[in-house]
């Protein structure tokens, strides 16, 4: 591997992780860190296969997320999701990925808009240090066309730190720092989990206690 | 690790990568990729434990799936499936794979003689970019003697990239490349995972919601 | 990585081993191990990503808490709890993690105040041998103000090995060796998974036996 | 690591595929392999950490479980069992380990005394080819009186290959090679997995389907 910069390998050593996890089922997931001297953002590049680590894995955008430097990479197909959080936001990372769970838990919930939860103390990974903080998750239709999505996804961007559901699409969380959306996205995944082995469970409570 | 062909080296990156998911549980499953400079595929040899990697993973055979080589290697029992792919299409990478998921899903649907999937960001990975696109993949029984499966499996044998289960007996997807073939793979089996749960919490629907 | 204490590596050793499982999502979970020659035990620093492995993992504290030596780092929020069991016992090293299936289990069993195991032979493996032995694990609500927490967990810390759940916050265990401690709890979560899935499976008979 | 023979060596790597897949959650488990050149046979020794590889895994005991060389390390408790296997068949190689999975079935089927399974690819993985084989694993009851659970187990010892359930307490299986036992052993908690994952779905049939 050739030298990159700190940002860059911030970038590479999160998808290897997530890649780990399985987390980027057929070649699904877009990753971005926002490059500290410019106004720019490395994001990865289309149809790569994300459990493999080479050189051609990211590539420079800018902020409307044409590519700054001459390549032949093309930059994920919804790069505009990114540009929405660096543009309205101080995030400097932004993960979309793919799960089982995130899927089901967006079709579940869908028709009433969010998902919240409360009453967890894995919340506290999210920045809500309060005892009766919650985490509500927006769940946004998936519109195929990327504009329009961009268009809906949008009001809910306001915070530096957050996550949206896409139905049937995966989630979107973004940070300060890559740590921090890392915290953000596991938190989310682990709630995910939980509720649906609860709702599972709760369901026989009759029968079994 | 003696020199091996291009096409060998990434039949063996996939299975590597197979493996390492246990998606060869019992020594099941069978893989194989088409040599670019001759008429001739590389396929698993049988009886081998698929987490191990050697020289004598793969051997070459024909479109008849006769060993082109000298070799005391035998092919997979089921090589006569691989070689109606190649030769009733232009697809250069088959991969035969067992999951828990895929074997209950081919049970549960089977009568039907088909699973369909719609709505789902994740189709497009099989190459279906529409936005209505839907993923029908056909169930079949799993007949004991192989030329009498293969001449059941044939019809569902029509375009360069598919998808085909055999009931209780794993799923068999193709594609033009070996990534192609692996991203259809992954795309079926995310499907699966996602359906079983999604009928496992909608049958409580009336009680938790 | 530096030369460390024998504790200091042992506790690296099953960070890293609890860390492959994913038990520490959201950066949640606290480790610690009683150092032999002295008063005082390694603990996890606050806010680090327990995936990694770094010289500023742990840091040494007091039996008040109080860091040792001079540092940057500052130890887990949740240091009062470690410190009630070496200064109650003679236990030596300390576990806390989130899974989902001990959060699932605290919540389904939490108003009963516990929860409890019978005719298991891996009840064994936390020390009970008699073939009617039962293992009966406590939960406790989840207060948010850490003293009183370490309050209402103080009278369930009497032996050298034993098991706390909190209320959707995790299991603590401890055992009188880091190998004891760590058995204590792949036999809690072995057996929160068996329970699970049996409750699940019972619900089912009447239709499906 | 020390020189060591093809068996241990084999049996060496059998552990640590096993142990990745966590499959001796809190150090129980055991495995043998027979020393070609003697009547004797490799076991793991009592009270290790199953997930680390060490010249002090195994140890060499004869056809009634005595150590055969001086050794501080004590045979798995359950040592006898292993050698039943031993007298009474051909086969060179027995896995015992404790999953969810398989002490769920064994319990869900245990007062039938037996699961059976049939129509599955995978039941050929147990040597069993012809269309309509069937696989019988017999469930006994988890008596904690070693020698008295060996009286209950000597009866299902009949052939060279073969699987039984006890009770709450794993899977015990054997083959005439360490790749034959495996084999079997993935077969069998596959087919677990695949039979509770059906009656899950299967229950929900009427409001689902």
């Amino acid at each position: 591997m050739k030298n990159h910069t700190k940002e860059w390998q911030e970038l590479a050593e999160i998808k290897a992780e997530l890649a780990e996890r399985d987390w980027f089922m057929g070649t699904s997931g877009n990753l971005s860190i926002r490059e500290s001297k410019s106004s720019s953002f490395y994001i990865t590049a289309s149809g790569k296969d994300k459990r493999k680590q080479t050189n051609a894995d990211f590539l420079l955008v800018d902020l409307k997320g044409i590519p700054v430097e001459k390549t032949e990479l093309r930059p994920s197909a919804e790069t505009l999701l990114h540009t929405v959080i660096y543009e309205k936001t101080n995030a400097n990372c932004v993960l979309h990925v793919h799960t089982v769970e995130n899927n089901v838990i967006s079709e579940l919930y869908g028709d009433e808009g969010e998902v919240t939860f409360r009453n967890h103390e894995i919340i506290k990974a999210t920045g809500r240090w309060n005892e009766d903080a919650e985490l509500r998750i927006p769940i946004i239709y998936n519109h195929a066309d990327i504009p329009l999505l961009t268009e809906k996804f949008k009001p809910h961007v306001e915070e530096d730190s957050g996550a949206v559901l896409i139905r049937n699409h995966g989630i979107t969380v973004w940070g300060k720092s890559g740590l921090e959306a890392k915290r953000t996205l596991e938190a989310c995944e682990f709630l995910f989990q939980y509720q649906l082995l609860l709702n599972q469970q709760q369901a026989f409570t009759g029968s079994i206690r």
